[in-house]
């Protein structure tokens, strides 16, 4: 039995979700069924991740043990030959040791989640980016954004769905700058919350956009009720960029 | 009458190309008809660039004549009200003096190429860029470019289908450069022959792919012969990226 570790990128848009889903397709099934393909065995994909249906991802990281013999290189070529024409590139595959998890091993996530921000609809970057027409003042947002940084009860931004034990989380990093009519927001932290991510850029949005005083964003962390988000930012500006592992 | 600027955005995949074509979809179609059923004129759209299907611009500039008394944001908020949900976006939209002409008045035609270099395939840029698995070496490359800079006959390099009067042209820019996994081609000259850029990119990759010595790229060039052309690169990887005019 060999782990092998995978380095995904792909496009959320066609997917539920990257974990397994009963209602639609998955990539988590995808690349489950690509092994199988394969290796002729049923394999379970761990990742260190589960993005929702549409998020996108540019490095997430998975595991997945298989008994049949083959190098990590040709895994790697054999399931990108399989995996097409689903929007799935396995972009990395290496041999790791039985008690490495692509979960449970992983001590640092990074999110980038990307805004155009100008009068004209999106073109190529349609599903690629949340549109918003309105002037944002980044500034604002970022500085608004340090409220959040460090040791916090986020229950005011988790998803009713969370099944994390509790809602207590250090967010190292929170950082929002312009690049022209880009906004981006960098987001790391040991582990998220269910749509903590979303919930977070989607408040700080309406802070660029002069609804919220800067000052409100404490306040809703503080208030510790789901009731006090702003809004959820949509799915197709999030990617997963980067898992962080201790011997890496 | 009122003559308008336009500036585009586009993503070129569904289209035949930026002009009219009779057997299918273009910019050009598309942009004309938003400007009828906005202003119920017949009108002809002028543009600084040819592109071919597939081609994206993400500022190609055009101009439209209107009788229609319109302020200028307001054409551009219909245009992209209307054109939706076509992947054209209107960025800009300013009046012009009427002997400004797109075409003929630009100066100066950029082109961006890119290509993704590595093994996985593509996925969230799938048709947004040349994926070439084969590693290429981008310095050769952009030493192999400079032979095409400057004043020279054409001819291995324009399609056969070009409608230019002469092959003469000045390319005053062919700059290649690596950024991670991508190799970025840029390219700049007063005006381009058909499928110049993307007969002068296909036969750089083959010097980045060692398979043609760096100092073939000129003798092509002296060849004046389109049998001596290497390579076309696929449309996906080009992006009109500017024009210039004398007054801006």
């Amino acid at each position: 039995m060999t782990r092998f570790a995978l380095t995904l990128e792909f496009d959320g848009g066609p997917f539920m979700g990257l974990q397994r889903q009963d209602h639609g397709p998955s990539v988590q099934q995808c690349v489950e069924e690509a092994v199988q393909a394969i290796t002729g065995e049923t394999v379970t994909m761990h990742s260190a991740g589960r993005t929702d249906s549409g998020v996108h991802a540019l490095a997430m990281r998975s595991h997945v043990d298989v008994e049949k013999d083959i190098a990590p290189f040709r895994l790697m070529q054999a399931l990108n030959a399989v995996l097409r024409p689903n929007p799935i590139a396995v972009t990395a595959c290496e041999v790791k040791p039985g008690d490495w998890h692509a979960r449970f091993s992983c001590v640092g996530r990074a999110y980038e989640y990307r805004i155009v921000n100008r009068r004209a609809p999106l073109t190529l970057e349609k599903g690629r980016a949340w549109h918003i027409a309105r002037p944002i003042d980044a500034e604002a947002m970022h500085r608004a954004a340090q409220a959040l940084v460090g040791f916090h009860d986020f229950t005011t931004f988790r998803s009713a769905h969370c099944q994390a034990r509790d809602p207590l989380k250090t967010l190292d990093r929170l950082d929002v700058r312009r690049e022209g009519d880009r906004v981006i927001v960098e987001a790391a932290a040991r582990s998220f919350l269910h749509h903590q991510v979303r919930s977070m850029v989607g408040t700080l949005a309406l802070v660029g956009q002069g609804q919220w005083r800067e000052e409100q964003v404490g306040e809703a962390l503080a208030a510790q009720d789901r009731a006090a988000l702003g809004l959820n930012a949509p799915s197709e500006g999030l990617y997963f960029v980067r898992a962080a592992y201790p011997e890496e």
